[in-house]
């Protein structure tokens, strides 16, 4: 089972440039932004290591096609997204973040020669961002049947009306297009009620409202807005793929969105337990090293053992979506969804826990790092629902 | 075992207030600080909301000493704290926030009559605030013999070189006054090397270097500073008590501070818990209100008698301060600040489940409260070292 | 809060009789059983015991009714039923054994002077067992109306078919007197249909088919006996207080029920986290005391913590029974019984690993209590069924 | 990564034997015991159960020597061993049960021809059973340098004094062979001091002193024994290896049995999952099927995740086996062996929990599932040991 030797060249690539350029770029980034009057605005230092990340070869790894990307399937991808996923400003630098990958998927499966050239290729070349603009207050988002957002026809188009938040990219001063749910025809059956369409983010109508924050911090310089659709025109041709197709294309992108984002927090999970191993070593309390103290080597070890078992049971799923497709992959990417991000939780909390008030602070990047972890347990489908759905299918498959 | 009638009139009073004035008050300071372009800015309506709670007979409750406040034991205290911190900008409403609460009785106790005078006279009518400058960067501060700033004696005063970190509340545009832990005798025995003085804030050499940051929140108005001292010169009356003796006052305040951390988290605990059934009555997803969902009405169980056991133990901790004193009830304090903050931690965690991605945000409390709860499994003394410590005296209690 | 000295003095007494007398007969009373080619027999040594236990006034403690017994409340009696509960054999020996108190309770509360002669006098002096049908195999008994046993007019009497099972004591040698919950009015309202009969064991068509085991043990010589009753007559005065009153008698004794178990199940804990510290403390591995290994001292700390919290809320439920009544005590004794077994399997599991296969072993108590607290977080309703109905008067409660 | 054909064949005969053969005989095997006078004795359907797998070809398939057995590799063997672990019964009517398969490994690798000829080929050949006796009571035996047992060189042989205990298999009546871990040179280096014998269990001196239970079970008719070696003298040629290589033996055969316990475990584990689907549909309460109630598909999801988890960790730990040596996969078999059995412990729980009062009986396969699972937390060295072992490779290998 060892990997085909170009995923494995990528593979020590990645990681030597992860070394000797992202993590030491963090401390930079961080107190940029923190002295920056606007926090809405991209280091220089960011885009420098775009483009060297880019003529390196490290870039778009996350895209399965060769035309667009590197052309891995999801196991070998799996490996690469974990290690870039080991720094929160990774993925941005090796054009890899959400909602970006997603919304190029979409639009490479979904856009039109025009949507591809005006919006595909320069969010592949990482000179603008994007944003999807599906969760909307007051509703539980999770079931697409609540959402709406109206997007009605009208002359040669649509107009659109409606209010979204969580819309991850959109505070980025270089996000220009938004792909936006919405409802075409509330009476049509359950799941052919919704449409996607693509809305450039200056069409008047469209208002940034706010920022929201997690946990107190507003993720700048990407954050998450809340956006409002006040008679938003646009044109037919800015509709995918067909009105009632909506839930169909999300649950095209979520598939992999979701492996994607379980990869990624291995990541943040493998680093914070090396980080633990290290200040064991290093840290003295009460006269002696905390890895003499036998309730580290236990955090330590749980640690490993969860680590360990996320990562197996990710690669098992992106395996499956490569030989069956995402749909016989449903459990598998459920199972992820559900045990990963709260595993990276514990193992980041345990990481701050022996890190002491440091571990909470900004300087490491715990914190950060234990906030996503702590996000993707409510994106794309809190815990709870995707429990039920597959206890359902469980016994459904048991039952007789 | 009912309440003496003036406490439970206070009670009564008091939840009153909250429901009448506190609450409502969140969200304008909320955005207020947002807003405003120096975070570091008290809100006039905090300071409106102060003199209507001292004229209301709604001031210090905490302070046991009758000349000082209002005489109320631990016992008496605890259901009246838990009310106040039921919201975070409760306890500094009703002139109970840590950690001027704690440095108010460390003046009550070992300050000089110009001591009272000066710092505590304006702190207990709310028009200063304080900090308490012990932990530092770099060592393991729960260790007191790690501490490394140094107070040397000079001339006919002493002088002060070190860094401190995590010291709430020094960001405070109204903080006047530091306690600071500091070595006079690093060569005396392990318990005396440590002494504390009082600096005031505008001494030449004292530098608030940055706010640090709680999971990505700074925590404005009040902060956490990173303070430096370097050659600072303070008047030998500025030392508490007594040289040698700083490890002797840390002891004597983190009693009740600990305990009153303890009730505060209770209240968290407890309006999130009411903010979950509300919830679960009034959301509905996949066509039925999350009250008819299972699981959810066991995240609302659990929680409830996690509260209840907390609130039970914490009394009980309570009441043995007043009956034996600080010391004789260091195993069940010691419980509770082991068992409550996590508790009030896990609780929140449901909580913010249970909202979604609104529970994540600035729109509830839940992502604040969540904050405060896990930051007290690391202040004054991690979890770990507690445990420890209970253990130590339980294994001694049963070995023979 | 002090107690009044008469149970200051008993608990004096039990705690001294439990250390001379009943922790020492344990090993003789295990290997006399184990030995015995009949397992459903009693060491004389027990009788030996009890006779001793009531002579020293030690004796029907439970027994609120001063007539019958001690006269304790709840509050008086909860840290005495600790005490019993810190061996197995314990509460035998004091004649406060589940089912018998409870039996006795109904006796008491709804039996006739002729039951009262014939069967309650005989219990009161532990000349005799009894037994309590009233779960049955293939439904969910937590819910009353699944109940199938039919109790059906016949002539001057009433005549019973059905099965039950879990009808613990009813394998004892002694056992004379079933109390039957069955079902004489299908047709009634939900929680009318039920009545309470006693049947004598020798009663025509009563068979002990079988003891049921509880993870391979069969708890002789007390024991949990499978039971079917068919065409068994009685005469129409064994029915308990009236027709369709079967619900109301079994709420009636449920209450203090569940609460005198979680008091005996806080001994078993407290016992062995006393076993914990002891072998912590003389148990070396790999060159050191375990007591020097840190989870170790987790595990006590936390052990500690977790019997603190159950006792103080057991004892709430117990004060507030005793204030208001177990009606409206419901919710707290709910909480009592969703967390003091979980807690207490917990604990026995956490000794029984720092104990290594001595522990799985019935070379110490841990193994049988740690059963005992598995079984009653199901009977008396399982705990999903407790976490349920607290859920729901919790939601009502804050929903509005 | 499909299965080699063969692998497919034996998994697909296997399934079809359990299902016809083995599920069914579990209620006769349990009667026959429970019944019998003599609970040390084998049903003759057992004996029957394993002619017809053996003609089946579903002998010995652990056995990696294309000689002797199925010369199956670890990885291939997974997926066997976890279908025959579904049943408790199992393993011994393939031949594939601890310890006989440790025992025929050590005796394949290490056993003179004589030895083969003796005991190997009737154990092969499911004609005797045998016991491995390391455990000693009273020492902490996961410390190999605590053990006592002597064996000291007399005339042309040894003789042993000492006591062991947990010999599993010992109590069964075809048990003949011992293989027995003592001292032979306390003084020499800590990992030499040990050898290993082979005691026939009629040689004069050998008694076995009783059945240790578990949780109550004596677990017949295999059980664990207790025995005691008083002056047992043994032909020098009983020697395995040579002398100081006893350490070297138990490390060699102890990596496949943990292994092998782990995917036993996941085969009880699937099994109570498949149970608690099957109930939560088929089993009503207040009015709706279990499945309806949102709590029980939370235990099924998450037991559903636990499983493929620790599925995939053992097969990961296989196939390291396999390609790189017991030792090179040490830290993935000590991950497996600190997950499954904990893993296994939990679900089982819930299935219990999900079960009520039958769970904890004898009329389902879960109580003594639950007990086996428990059990392996401590056999073969406790968590808390190799989860010590892990951190320490751990902090070692991050430290630098």
């Amino acid at each position: 089972m060892a990997m085909a030797p170009s995923v494995e060249t990528l593979r020590h690539k990645l990681s030597l440039f992860m070394q000797e350029r992202v993590y030491t770029a963090e401390e930079a980034v961080r107190n940029f932004i923190a002295q920056s009057q606007d926090r809405w605005v991209i280091p220089d230092l960011v885009e420098k290591l775009k483009a060297e990340a880019r003529s390196a070869g490290l870039w778009n790894l996350w895209c399965p096609h060769p035309e667009y990307g590197a052309g891995l399937n999801n196991a070998q991808y799996a490996p690469l997204a974990e290690i870039m996923g080991r720094s929160l400003i990774g993925p941005e630098i090796f054009n890899c973040n959400a909602p970006d990958t997603g919304n190029m998927e979409t639009l490479i499966a979904f856009g039109s020669e025009d949507h591809k050239e005006t919006w595909l290729k320069p969010l592949l070349e990482g000179k603008i961002r994007s944003a999807f603009c599906m969760t909307e207050p007051d509703v539980a988002s999770s079931d697409a049947t609540n959402i709406r957002c109206s997007i009605t026809r009208h002359d040669n188009g649509y107009v659109l009306n409606g209010r979204k938040w969580w819309s991850t990219g959109a505070m980025d001063p270089r996000c220009r297009i938004l792909i936006v749910m919405g409802k075409t025809n509330p009476e049509a059956e359950r799941h052919r009620q919704q449409s996607m369409v693509l809305v450039p983010v200056d069409t008047p109508g469209v208002s940034i409202v706010r920022p929201l924050h997690v946990f107190g911090s507003d993720d700048a310089p990407h954050g998450h807005a809340e956006i409002t659709f006040e008679d938003v025109r646009i044109d037919a041709d800015m509709l995918l793929l067909g009105e009632g197709r909506g839930f169909e294309i999300a649950q095209a992108r979520l598939g992999p969105g979701r492996i994607h984002h379980c990869m990624r927090l291995i990541g943040c999970a493998q680093r914070s337990l090396e980080m633990m191993c290290k200040r064991a070593h290093v840290r003295v309390a009460f006269g002696k090293p905390l890895s003499e103290q036998g309730s580290l080597r236990e955090d330590i070890s749980r640690s490993a053992c969860d680590i360990e078992q996320g990562r197996l049971l990710t690669l098992a799923a992106a395996r499956k979506m490569d030989e069956t497709g995402n749909k016989a992959a449903r459990d598998l990417i459920g199972m992820a969804k559900i045990t990963v991000p709260a595993m990276a939780q514990r193992v980041l909390d345990r990481a701050i826990q022996i890190h002491g008030a440091k571990g909470l602070s900004q300087d490491t990047f715990l914190a950060d790092a234990w906030s996503y972890a702590r996000t993707i347990r409510i994106a794309d489908g809190p815990d709870q629902v995707h429990m039920d759905a597959l206890a359902r299918q469980l016994i459904k498959a048991h039952a007789d």
